[in-house]
């Protein structure tokens, strides 16, 4: 561990997202003075390595948060609830992944590349916005920033790791139970009464249900999508399914502009030379962004960006990102990063 | 065979589609008095079965047409436009399910459920549309009759069997070599040099592009739109996309009626009692369209319907039908049981 630096906890650290936090903090040699891996009770006791030693998983109690700086929170909205006030208490600045605090109004939900500055106004708490919201407000930031922006439609395409590690074992077991047998044999299709099958087909719903008749996870992409962009009266729908693909989200992304007589190659020049976004559009030879590319990097990719057929100031793009990165443990590094770039992080740990 | 009825040729009989027009001929009872079931070359001497009697595949050649009363076509364009010619010469009524004809004028572009009577206008072609508008015209007729229609917005999600049996096998090979390696190797992705994994994947292409930089599928499904449902003022685009799933296909359909106070539940109650629809609308259950579900079934299913969160009069909906079977065979079939019953056949066969 680096002598300067920050005693950081992970909350979550045994799942898809936690294990990619682990990692990242690693790669990018972030100044880890103390590293605390907590997890359910499931977990005490594994074992986890970073920087070459061996860490092992602690279960998360309240005083796991003595001492502690920094804590990254990524093991659902219930622990959230329960544990990052007890971080807070504890003076940790708590960078949280879930649902649980994104929309509370002194809670910034950053994305850095488009609302950085709002890390000034955290009290303890930094909210990281869903995996889907991400990657979208990355693409569109930089066209509201030259164009304007009043309306977006977006249709998703979301994959199971999304939901966590275990459904991506289901796909997989389920996958390999329908090519063997042509078919998803009753006893084989649920391990979760609640969830139907995945394997090679498409379910319309992400998270639960709302009254509205949306699902809870389109209505998070509607208002973090408002709140990170600093744009509430922006008119904003969306369709979020889940598809049977490992890693990686991919958006049909529908916007209008408010500036008049915008043409794609406008929009094309301005996201080709903005940091974060790897513009991948060349129809001439079949170049967009999929997820099968996009698995394991950090960039945002866009691409088939095409005027509307019959509105002038509209457009679709082609949204794909790492879920699990851009989505999610790579935000999440990066505003633990800008907390430090910004020195809203506490000089040296004081404990 | 039948002593009453036609004399009826495929073209494309071992193909997908093909395949299930001469089964569904034979489930629906059709009358046919002969059958003849035409192919490459490459599949000449093969045999199928029809109604107990087994059929020998023969190579098409323009006199395979002579004494044909109805030829069904599905073999790719350039087989149609080598011989749907040749077929209408020796007098058959051609039902051609490719894209060669259907923007004709003369050429009546048919679902049954929307624009039966423009079968009176045929001058012996009449196309049958591509698969993802026809699921799609299904569900926007009955509200187009009762709230008008004014913007259509689509992002689909359309399963490999679209583009042929050897893409189905291809996704099932390429997820197993997944499923044991993790991972495509360079060897195994590519079948044809131009094809990109589709095995936990989602490719954001399907057809050729064209000029504007939309698909050949994006624009066919604009036109076609407008061609079947008589609005040419249509405001429609499209964003069409391949997933990795054998049948069915999916769309988030975004929709503006011209009335004003519609709510959802009206159109609800409009789709419920459509022939050809099956409305399966129940959040709070999880009850909606899957292609999982949809496989081997004749009709358009329809869901998640809700009104747009801005515009009074958007909405968005989630329409799944098997698109071999609606998109495809069965929506063939019907036009041809629609030209029995309009007596737009001849009224029995005369050679």
């Amino acid at each position: 561990m680096s002598r300067f630096g920050f005693n950081v906890a992970v909350v979550g650290a045994t799942g898809a997202v936690g294990e990619q936090i682990v990692s990242i903090l690693e790669e990018r040699s972030f100044p880890v003075k103390s590293l605390k891996l907590l997890a359910s009770g499931r977990s005490e006791g594994k074992k986890m390595m970073f920087r070459n030693k061996e860490i092992t998983i602690e279960k998360t109690v309240p005083d796991s948060f003595e001492g502690i700086d920094l804590a990254f929170f990524t093991a659902g909205s219930a622990v959230s609830k329960e544990f990052v006030p007890e971080a807070v208490k504890r003076n940790a600045i708590v960078i949280d992944n879930t649902s649980a605090f994104r929309m509370y109004p002194n809670v910034p939900l950053v994305v850095p590349e488009v609302n950085e500055a709002d890390l000034k106004n955290h009290s303890g708490i930094i909210a990281n916005p869903n995996c889907s919201t991400i990657q979208m407000v990355v693409a569109l930031e930089p066209i509201r920033h030259h164009f304007g922006l009043s309306r977006v439609i977006v249709s998703t395409y979301q994959s199971t790791s999304g939901a966590g590690k275990r459904f991506i074992e289901e796909m997989y077991s389920q996958s390999l139970t329908v090519i063997k047998n042509k078919t998803l044999g009753k006893d084989t299709v649920y391990q979760d009464p609640d969830t139907y099958p995945i394997a090679f087909n498409v379910i319309p719903q992400i998270d639960r249900f709302v009254e509205n008749d949306y699902t809870f996870e389109e209505m998070k992409m509607c208002q973090e999508t408002k709140k990170i962009m600093h744009l509430p009266e922006l008119k904003i729908s969306a369709t979020c399914v889940r598809i049977p693909v490992e890693r990686g989200h991919s958006e049909a992304v529908y916007f209008e502009v408010e500036d008049t007589d915008v043409d794609a190659q406008e929009i094309k020049n301005v996201l080709s030379v903005t940091p974060g976004i790897q513009l991948i559009d060349n129809p001439e030879e079949r170049k967009y962004p999929m997820p099968y590319f996009a698995k394991g990097k950090k960039e945002v990719f866009v691409g088939r960006i095409r005027k509307d057929l019959d509105i002038d100031r509209g457009f679709h793009m082609w949204v794909v990102a790492d879920n699990l990165l851009k989505g999610a443990a790579w935000n999440s590094v990066q505003i633990a990063e800008s907390l430090l770039k910004m020195r809203l992080l506490p000089k040296k740990s004081s404990k």
